[in-house]
């Protein structure tokens, strides 16, 4: 295998550097052959504790691995600032290039870069790996199964991750200087590559980032429709925990109903999975949601009757509130998909 | 327990009625006791395949349901547009009033409604379920722990249905003489109650609404952050399909991957329930998704050198696309958050 496998020297030993080298070792037709860092010793580091195969060469310097005849494709975990300068060397030097995503800082240098591979007839790819799964291919014929699925007329994605203030004071993907577009240009890369996945790559028209629309930052969107399949989801996000659930408005079933609550989970940097697990809730039912509503309301009303209350203000004022959102939205629609203010 | 139950009466015979008729007849503190409709009839029939008691009396006009000293409580499953009419007069005829939503057309008749509510002592409540079911009650409970959920940042809400070419023919909901609102009005309502409630009601200080963002009107959002909860969520809505999966990017376990398509699915205008309900899909993984996106690279890498192959461009392709996004969704930014063309 080894004769025809390709060899793969990594430049830069980033985190992500040790799951992609785990990844080399798994492939059938990949060898990893060689490491570099700016530094001799923490690329002999860097080769030992990731189970380099004992023949693997040590690089004091990212040059030195690209003269070598020996290698045929490069990894490249930099930090996106440098990925212009290293890409076009690292084709200029015929080899092949894997690199981590963000590609590069903007489209004009993207193209710098497919430009140099095209000229010296190397490959690129980014280290996208979700794209790679085999469930992808999966959910992709559910996508495109016409009778199934239909035509695609919405997408929500999401990939938040809470970091530590070690992360926030040193991590390199916020460094203006070393990865330029910070969470957009990492979490974010998943989110937009999910979502042209999802549309089968055809290109929006046009592109809206969106405000904080309270006064905090938080932010939240909502999608109605009655020409699109039945849909009930909510994506709630803290900054500790996430909860999900797909069947808010009417659930699966009248006796028990669930939802996911994820708390503090992290994933591995090494094999994949999270840590801990999200726990799935069941709350078992007495009655259904509008019997309860009923017997609320009637509650709301036996007081009143009974014991001389005044109405109770909660829920109208929760209704009054629904009312004013829906009032906004439909301003911005008749204003042109322009921001509206909300004056209670 | 008669003696002390609220006694409702219902003015109109929706489809929603049945269910809430249902919900009166089932909870512990309500008693069915009149339906009204323009036609007597109607009336009678809706009585009769609803399992009112046999006492419950049949009006042949809203009015006289009014009018009967002997009724306590409304539910009033009327189009939008005949709200505030009959809402003001409900109040006026001193009867409490449980009301489909919207609640109004606007802010501005919601807030007579409950004006007249107050100045005539009775309860007013929308008959928004979910709103009631237990699960809600302790999702809200993990929402609220500042240990495991944190301060919330982000909230999506997705609730759209595909309805058959009569409902979009002669639905109330799509007759802007009836339910001027429409889908915003109905779907909608839910998507933005859901966000109020996981706000806990603080309202937004703007809204706005968000165009297609491709020419054929579909609509994608992506939120990404690395101040959040570890999230990893897409939700893509197709006409007859949906597709939800919650750890796209590094899945739960390195041996399994999951998702969930629902198709063609329905829900019950009467029991609680969806039909059919949606199916999880397993797949079960040989090679993590990061060897099997090397051994993707060195497979092309080898095609070029043992058979002469030009470097294939579809990876470089779809790198380019999510690039081309990342740079409209900074410029945007950076324009203030206004929309910015893809220009290719």
């Amino acid at each position: 295998m080894t004769h025809t496998s390709i060899r793969f020297g990594i430049i830069g030993c980033a985190d992500i550097a040790r799951k992609v080298s785990r990844a080399i070792l798994l492939a059938p037709n990949a060898t990893l052959s060689a490491v570099a860092s700016r530094s001799l010793h923490k690329a002999a580091d860097f080769a030992k504790s990731n189970g380099f195969p004992p023949e693997a060469k040590i690089y004091g310097s990212y040059e030195s691995l690209l003269d070598d005849p020996d290698i045929d494709a490069v990894y490249m975990p930099l930090p996106t600032t440098l990925h212009l300068k290293w890409a076009v060397l690292i084709a200029q030097k015929k080899k092949h290039l894997l690199t981590e995503k963000p590609v590069a800082l903007n489209v004009a240098e993207f193209d710098e870069i497919v430009r140099a591979c095209e000229e010296n007839g190397v490959q690129i790819m980014d280290g996208t790996m979700w794209m790679h799964h085999p469930r992808t291919h999966k959910m992709k014929e559910f996508l495109q199964d016409k009778q199934r699925f239909g035509q695609l007329k919405t997408v929500n994605s999401c990939f938040t991750f809470f970091t530590d203030p070690d992360f926030l004071k040193n991590d390199i993907r916020v460094k203006p200087d070393l990865d330029a577009l910070g969470a957009l240009g990492d979490a974010g890369w998943y989110g937009i590559r999910s979502i042209l996945w999802a549309a089968d790559y055809e290109l929006p028209k046009t592109v809206t980032a969106l405000q904080g629309a309270w006064e905090d930052g938080k932010k939240a969107t909502f999608h109605c429709s009655f020409l699109t399949s039945l849909t009930m989801s909510i994506t709630a996000i803290g900054t500790h925990g996430t909860l999900h659930l797909t069947d808010f408005v009417i659930p699966y079933q009248e006796q028990e109903a669930s939802y996911t609550a994820s708390a503090k989970a992290g994933f591995n940097e090494l094999v994949t999975g999270w840590k801990p697990l999200p726990s799935e809730h069941t709350v078992t039912v007495d009655l259904p949601q509008e019997v309860c509503m009923v017997r609320e309301f009637a509650t709301l009303v036996q007081n009143i009757k009974k014991k001389g209350a005044k109405p109770d203000m909660k829920w109208p004022t929760i209704s009054r509130k629904t009312q004013l959102v829906l009032d906004a939205v439909k301003a911005s629609i008749e204003k042109g998909f322009e921001p509206v203010e909300i004056v209670n």
